[in-house]
């Protein structure tokens, strides 16, 4: 009888969750609207109903379990702890609510590991024990991987490449309440935010002069960069700098065999990828030049997260 | 019977050599000069008929292998390659030269590695996973061990803390070629080179004045500061925040339990550990506060070295 999973992804608006089989094919997803509930109890209690009646179309199968990727879903306690888009605050206890109606594994992380996870299950890092990947979304995440295993710390919450700093405690305020982290520099925000500066700093003509803060988007960067837009060229030229060199840094520590990109950011293709790969390959060390990859997910970002959050049933740490 | 391995510790001048118990102690060690053998083999050679000699008095124990610590030692290969502090240039098969000698498993990894081998086993981390070994020498290194292992990277030489950057291809010329790695600023060179800033930006009358570049080593700048010498006070600070928050960055990698400094520069004390926990704490992501503590390493430094790498023989990766 073949295996399936329930693979969730937990976001601020909406959540999406979808049933997966272990060869990684997704047989059925669906959305499901986060923000309706602003209790973290009511919101397991009525997706877990959905859950069950879509799992009466899948008596044939095996169900091995639950598996749910969450901004600061921690692994360990299966809890989520302030995460600062979500509306349940404190520390939930997502896996134990689950637990109330599933008799079967439930298991947490945060969305950067599960999309690491989905990569080593069912993407480019098949053949890989070592790698890291970068969710380049309205923030920057990480799932760092050693020896076949993520890394997640004594407390669960390691991987969180987005708070390392560009400038030490200056430059941009980030979310996280302080000063400098790469998120602020290299992500769909990050991206905006340069732009913003760059406006300021240069005289260059650019349709984006016609678009507010709150209106404008990373897409409409690319899109104007596409035509020909030379400030929001300019914008991810600077964008890949920034990630590049930080990404040199983060060869030092753990040696990938590979840097995936990831998430909407990443739909940019070469107009990311090339300055990122440039800055990286000026900056990495002499010892490991031309031995770590940048190149992007190999999973369709609809499914990655759904995929990479059903694969921790399959992946769980021994 | 009981268990005994050599662990070797290679230095550029000197390498020291000891006969070490599974329970750490060290039944006996010697010294032996690196720098009188231009080849690596005539090395090997002679250091390999001196262990075999000592061995000899060890008959009543069962010997289970040698372990060694060298700069650039690559735990996958065997090999040290490219090693700036040595005299054997290009890459040598250090591993297999042993191996001419002896009939029993030889292992090879950088010393910062086999040190945080050496805690893990017989130190401060005996009880833990997730952490990390700062080496300040006159460079900077770093074992980073990760749910109890060593992070080797995909080739080998992962952990390479002292280049990362604190001024991505700016700052102060490193040994590696680039500009800006952390070892400058952070080890026994590099609070020197503080130092000769301070006294070349500010005019407080200070007893290194008298000496030459040289001359100074990083003892002189511990003594001056004890005796209240107000610009060595101020480079021990400088260097704590160079150092605090560049390991709070390294809390977003890998969160590990504690930070262990070892080697020379960690001698001095709270001199050294009081700035660099003040800025690693104002520094450090709020998710990770009080979680991770900067404490010195419980190996004695003359044994710390040969001791973790002889551990490598009983900690082998599976």
């Amino acid at each position: 009888m073949s295996e399936i999973a329930i693979g969730i992804d937990i976001g601020g608006t909406n959540s999406r969750f979808g049933v997966v089989t272990d060869a990684g094919e997704v047989l059925k997803e669906d959305r499901f609207p986060t923000k309706d509930y602003p209790k973290a109890e009511k919101f397991v209690e009525a997706l877990s109903g959905k859950i069950k009646k879509v799992l009466e179309e899948f008596e044939d199968y095996t169900f091995k379990g639950i598996g749910v990727g969450a901004p600061n879903g921690n692994y360990f306690s299966g809890t989520i702890e302030q995460a600062p888009n979500l509306a349940w605050q404190g520390i939930v206890p997502l896996v134990d609510l689950f637990k109330k109606y599933f008799d079967v594994p439930v298991i947490l992380t945060n969305d950067a590991n599960a999309a690491a996870i989905g990569e080593m299950m069912f993407g480019g890092a098949k053949n890989m024990k070592d790698f890291i990947l970068i969710t380049l979304g309205t923030g920057l995440g990480s799932g760092i991987v050693v020896n076949g295993d993520v890394v997640y710390g004594h407390d669960g919450f390691a991987g969180e490449m987005g708070h390392i700093f560009v400038y030490p405690a200056s430059g941009r305020m980030c979310g996280c309440g302080r000063r400098g982290c790469l998120e602020t520099y290299a992500s769909a925000q990050g991206i905006k935010r340069t732009m913003f500066e760059l406006m300021a700093s240069e005289t260059d003509e650019s349709e984006l002069r016609e678009f507010s803060f709150s209106q404008m988007t990373s897409e409409h960067i690319y899109e104007a960069a596409k035509r020909g837009d030379t400030l929001a060229q300019k914008a991810f030229e600077i964008t890949g700098e920034y990630l590049g060199k930080k990404l040199a840094d983060a060869v030092a520590f753990t040696t990938p065999e590979a840097i995936f990109l990831y998430g909407g950011l990443s739909k940019s293709g070469d107009m990311i990828l090339n300055p990122t790969r440039k800055y990286f390959d000026e900056h990495v060390l002499k010892v490991y030049r031309g031995k770590t990859s940048i190149i992007f997910s190999e999973l369709k970002e609809k499914h990655g997260a759904i995929l990479g959050a059903a694969a921790l049933v399959w992946k769980r740490r021994k």
